[in-house]
């Protein structure tokens, strides 16, 4: 989460420690995403352009370190399978972007341009292809079980997207659906970020599924606030294009709110905008949407839950004893619904 | 291989066997590649209908039982270990088929209509993601060294097309660049495929080895066979378009030799009606350049080396003791080359 997180101070070692083992991570991540054959190993390259927050790795080596039982967890050992876990779940992850590009139609990502848009949707495909493959087999080094979690979580992800997919242009999408989707696409994953991270520090197992559920309830919420981002963000701030989700059709929180609490007149109002956001997705209409939404309180509605899912997480936390580790989460998922504010 | 091979008076009881057998595979692959979400459970279902000759399983199931060790192998016993990788190996095939047909923007498969033809592009691709995922969350059932070799064998498949790819349009494409691109993305699969099943049967490394290495010089000649198929069949004994890979700028090996023996002036020929064949393919392009192959003997040339291949992959399979289905895996071997003639 560097660059997102104001550490306090008294966590600042474990910052730094955090930072380092994410080297570690990307170090395994660029080994394990390799080729011998040149024109392969070049478009591997391409991939470390994309990298982010590392939010999933971070997730990881946080909760190995929370769940390791000792309170001065800073220097607390990391074993290799920590490592490989969180390189494991950052490339499904990775291949998950790659993947939307290519369904996106989107030119550029974290501010550069797509593998897409560079070398076509062939490359991109099988580029995604690739990191899917690299990441079952640096996984299969580790264990069986941790090969059919993420396996597990992957099959979820891809669910997840296929179910948005088929209600897509669905504009009488209900909440359940919506929650089932994200729970899925982008859920699945990171809370098995937290839960391996746990059971490879050898916690018991009402620890690693109270981490893991932590990873859920972050997960869920942090894809809210992405949807809220892509509906009220500016790209000059998120360096990538916003209202893609309206453009693609995909109903999100807000829409099936003011949807579902307005007047009739008001909710055809909301279908014309959404079809004129299909079609081309001008600031007129931008700013429309945005106050309709506001009136019927859509937003803040959205924000809330995204807030109560946050506090739901850090219950889970309660659950391990205190360490810097702990406290570290902690901030991490009180960032994520604060993104913007 | 049904309806592919014709089988020995001597081989039917095996044959009745490998049938039964192969019902087991397709019940697990249905099983494993389900969901609890009725729309993706009824894409799953389209699946099906891409399902052909199950060439891997079939590998998978005769080098288990070729391997057991028991020359009464008609009532050897398969464990249910085969039978997950014979439908975790089809699964990832399938998996390729699906995103290949993303790429080659392809309509028909398999006398069928494609998922990206039905569904769109973006369903084909995440379609495909839930075939690898749930691949390899049933490889993962297995054991380690199991899903280790599968992720390995789908690393080197996805090598290979994106080698294809970087060489699309590069008619100056030397054979053993042509070999490395089909060793990677046709015949690791297959090799694995075989290997595994002798090592699920308790075989000795060396005899697994021998195995995997009949697969590679097996599927190296079936990519070789393919190719010429596309070049030379008829879309209504294919059931699926021909001229694909001229179309789509992939220098086969009759392309790669005609080039490398014909004279400056058949050479500028060639280059001439393979620019046209990329724009479109006329029958009269694909009947010039077919007798532009045949005189300078390159579709032979080709056969040649598939049947060298071939002939390779039979001499590994003497060092296992002689069966039934040891007779039947040389009996397909000879099939692959015989698909036209």
């Amino acid at each position: 989460m560097r660059g997102v997180v104001e550490f306090p101070e008294n966590l600042l070692p474990l910052q730094a420690r955090l930072t380092q083992e994410l080297e570690r991570v990307q170090a395994r991540f660029d080994a394990h995403l390799d080729s011998d054959l040149p024109p392969v190993s070049r478009l591997c390259r391409h991939v470390e352009r994309y990298r982010g927050k590392m939010l999933r790795p971070s997730l990881t080596l946080l909760c190995g370190l929370a769940a390791s039982g000792n309170s001065a967890d800073v220097d607390a050992a990391l074993s290799e399978n920590h490592i490989s876990v969180a390189a494991v779940c950052e490339m499904v992850h990775m291949a998950t972007l790659v993947h939307d590009d290519v369904l996106d139609e989107a030119d550029t990502r974290r501010s550069g341009q797509t593998v897409n848009r560079l070398h076509g949707n062939e490359a991109a495909v099988m580029l995604g292809d690739l990191l899917i493959a690299s990441a079952f087999r640096l996984c299969a080094t580790i264990d069986a079980p941790t090969a059919l979690a993420v396996g597990h979580a992957s099959v979820e992800l891809c669910e997840g997207e296929l179910l948005q997919l088929h209600h897509r242009d669905s504009w009488s999408l209900d909440e359940p659906t919506y929650f089932e989707i994200i729970k899925r696409k982008t859920a699945a994953l990171i809370a098995i970020a937290c839960q391996l991270g746990a059971v490879h520090s050898g916690a018991d197992p009402e620890i690693a599924r109270a981490l893991g559920d932590f990873g859920r309830h972050l997960g869920v919420a942090f894809q809210i606030q992405d949807d809220l981002l892509d509906l009220m963000g500016k790209r000059s701030t998120l360096g990538k294009p916003v209202h893609k989700d309206l453009e693609k059709g995909k109903p999100t929180l807000p829409i099936i709110h003011h949807l579902s609490v307005a007047s009739p007149r008001e909710r055809s109002r909301m279908l014309d905008l959404l079809d004129h956001a299909a079609i081309e997705m001008t600031p007129g209409v931008a700013r429309q949407i945005a106050e309709a939404l506001r009136s019927t309180d859509s937003i803040e509605h959205s924000r809330r839950h995204a807030r109560s899912l946050v506090a739901r997480a850090i219950t889970e936390l309660d659950r391990i004893s205190a360490s810097p580790a702990r406290s570290l989460l902690r901030v991490m998922a009180d960032a994520v619904v604060d993104r913007i504010r």
